[in-house]
């Protein structure tokens, strides 16, 4: 990549217009952003001009939205809306959503009436919705055409890349009546009537399904598109795989975050300002913070027990890690389970019987190891059984509330990944320090 | 599904073999492993051997290995063999791989002798190469074909699914020269040649290349398709996009599990034996439970501290799980950006500058909310100054710790991924104590 940014700004630098036309056309849509930032803006927008029509959208879809609206701002109305007749629906419909008023206002004027209509329908679904993700382009048959029609009507509709692999078949009010893949197209004799090849299996979403549930699809059947249809059954759109996978990166971005205890940020890490940075951070720490002060209570409760036997306060810190790690590393798999569908509610005990057994081995382990630090740190045989002791009951706890939360999570319709890492926590220091410390009075006869 | 479920039940029940056997045939390869577990093993094995020979292949490469191996003892060899002659190159050896000994001498007797020369060398390339994922069942074109000879081959081939919709141009050593989408052969003449209308800015992958990199090219350029070739620079597979989806997945279930301090499992949750799942939690935890044994050092050298100041005890665990959130916040967005490539080594400075004023905002109003609260509870206005002081400080330390470690660990070719919250906490747990019983002992003059 970095050979090929030389070579193009040395084109610039010397006018090889041609030979910079040329080179630009071999070069993939999705490597421009990269080219792009290597430029100054005036750069950029000579460049940009040099491409072809095609290219100039399928570049245009992948630039971030404010490189979008400098290219529009420098941009004549005609190029616009040249480039903005190429767009899917979809990529305009975001591009609308993205941009200021001021710039939509533009967009909209350069648009002819018969797509303004379509992206306002876009416009108009529930964000998480399939509606908002599908495509409006794709290619339509009827029953009782031939193969050989169909495949005019391929090349007439003239479709790009992904949308063009599955073709649905609809009858005249639209109502999908089967799907026919393309490779059966060609493996077919051109005489043969699409209602005889057509594959009426059709597996379909709504415009209103929520569009985790539509990427999850995709994932389990492997498919390329699917189609999506509105209350009546009509069908109004297709999801292409490409958005999809989008879905399930989000989806998982999404999760990471919740688990770490913040908001989802919406743009980017470098998109997003210092000040929506904090407000994303600012809620879960305020209410953790305030939650562990009950922690912090309980051990004042027991002031007397760490004034006679002071060595106590310095097993704290690792009693509340360790806790904190076993129900992290629990819970964590059990999101994961959970948001997989490989674990389901009524799992519950079998991952429930299967954590407190691997919560015994671990737990036993690491009170081992500690007791023989303990006995040669400080030759004291009964600080290593309250530490040891407190340390087994502590991991079955943090990965019992490791499986618990989550699952239960799930069964109130709650999302189980907030049910992470820092809540279990919380919760878990407190159990772990009022265990250690009776056990330390009962034990130590304090 | 359930209707499904209940409707199949019911018709091997009442013994309806050829309403069973159509009934089957609608059902979506991917739902199987669902219907087979609500079925008892003699059931799967009466309804397995209805299905067509290329229904029943689909169906065996969806099952888990564990039903695979039974419906393996359960067939005649001829069945077996169907199977196997049915299975894509890459299932088939993916299945090798997972049977136990005897099973896989059963199938390799099966097998023809020229796929058991393909399934040697698949079986050959490292692990986590594009070689182990990719398909050896591909399109392959001369330049000199027209695109009419090109849609005979293809129909002579008889690909299924994904493979199909890129053709791979090739010469008479099987070096790759170019790349013809199926839509292209669509909407050309019959008599043009392939070689004016192939694309030669071809992006390939190596066999030897990572599968992850090879993923990320996926999610990138998002292909439907892409070539692998040898050093020789011959084409030896293609990666299909479903096969780059499950690297993908896998490779975020990874970092799940390695953000929780736990050693990757390679199964599912539920396959993985408790002694594998100890296994691979207790190396972290008995790492980070002796490493925590500093922060208790640490403490007990202050034992004077506290002895005078007990409520000074009572904020530890506020302190520690407060610098422990605010470290896995940072860590845990930096760690996903290296992971999408959008945060760079180079971006370094300007992501810590952002987390240190994130830091200062989110700090300064948790060291407030919690003033008001000390003020409110013991009238200490010493006390909500110590801790006040000690919470800017440890934010800052906890968010910077977050992002240097991650970086660092790039820097340095390590998987960022394991400077996540559990250790960064272990880190931040030290610092804090450090700097609370340091600001106390200087403010409260004890």
């Amino acid at each position: 990549m970095e050979e090929i940014i030389d070579e193009i700004k040395e084109l610039i630098e010397n006018k090889r217009v041609s030979q910079l036309h040329k080179k630009l056309e071999t070069i993939n849509s999705a490597d421009f952003p990269t080219l792009f930032e290597e430029l100054d803006e005036e750069e950029v927008i000579v460049i940009y001009r040099l491409l072809s029509k095609e290219k100039a959208a399928e570049v245009f879809a992948e630039l971030d939205s404010d490189l979008q609206e400098s290219l529009i701002n420098a941009l004549t109305d005609k190029e616009l809306k040249s480039i903005i007749d190429q767009l899917f629906m979809d990529d305009a419909t975001d591009l609308i959503e993205e941009m200021p008023a001021n710039v939509v206002k533009r967009i909209l004027k350069n648009i002819n009436s018969e797509n303004r209509k379509i992206i306002n329908e876009l416009l108009d679904y529930p964000e998480d919705s399939a509606g908002s993700i599908m495509t409006v382009e794709f290619v339509d048959l009827k029953e009782s055409m031939t193969v050989q029609e169909a495949f005019d009507r391929i090349k007439k509709i003239g479709l790009k890349k992904e949308t063009v692999y599955n073709c649905y078949v609809t009858d005249a009010k639209r109502k999908l009546l089967g799907t026919v893949e393309l490779k059966d197209l060609l493996v077919s004799e051109r005489e043969e009537l699409i209602k005889d090849i057509m594959d009426t299996n059709t597996i379909t979403v709504t415009t209103i399904m929520d569009k985790e549930e539509v990427a999850k699809k995709f994932d389990k059947y492997n498919f390329m598109a699917l189609p999506v249809v509105d209350k009546e059954e009509r069908l109004v759109g297709i999801i292409t795989i490409d958005d999809a996978i989008d879905v399930l990166q989000e989806e998982v971005a999404e999760d990471f975050e919740k688990m770490a205890a913040m908001q989802p940020i919406e743009d980017s890490y470098f998109k997003t300002s210092v000040i929506k940075h904090s407000k994303n951070r600012i809620v879960w720490l305020l209410f953790l913070m305030l939650s562990s002060i009950v922690t912090g209570t309980i051990i004042s409760k027991y002031e007397e027990a760490f004034a006679a036997v002071p060595i106590l306060v310095a097993f704290i810190p690792m009693l509340m890690d360790t806790g904190g790690n076993c129900g992290a590393q629990s819970s964590t798999l059990i999101i994961r389970g959970l948001a997989n569908d490989e674990i389901r509610i009524k799992d519950f005990f079998r991952v429930w019987w299967k954590e407190i057994r691997v919560a015994l081995i671990v737990g036993i382990i690491l009170a081992g190891v500690n007791g023989i630090r303990i006995l040669l740190q400080y030759q004291n045989l009964q600080l290593a059984y309250v530490v040891g002791i407190t340390l087994v009951i502590t991991v079955i706890i943090s990965k019992s509330l490791g499986c618990i939360l989550p699952i239960l999570a799930k069964k109130l319709k709650l999302d189980p990944a907030i049910m992470a890492a820092p809540l279990i926590t919380t919760i878990v220091d407190t159990c772990s320090v009022l265990i250690f410390f009776n056990v330390a009075v009962m034990i130590m006869n304090i």
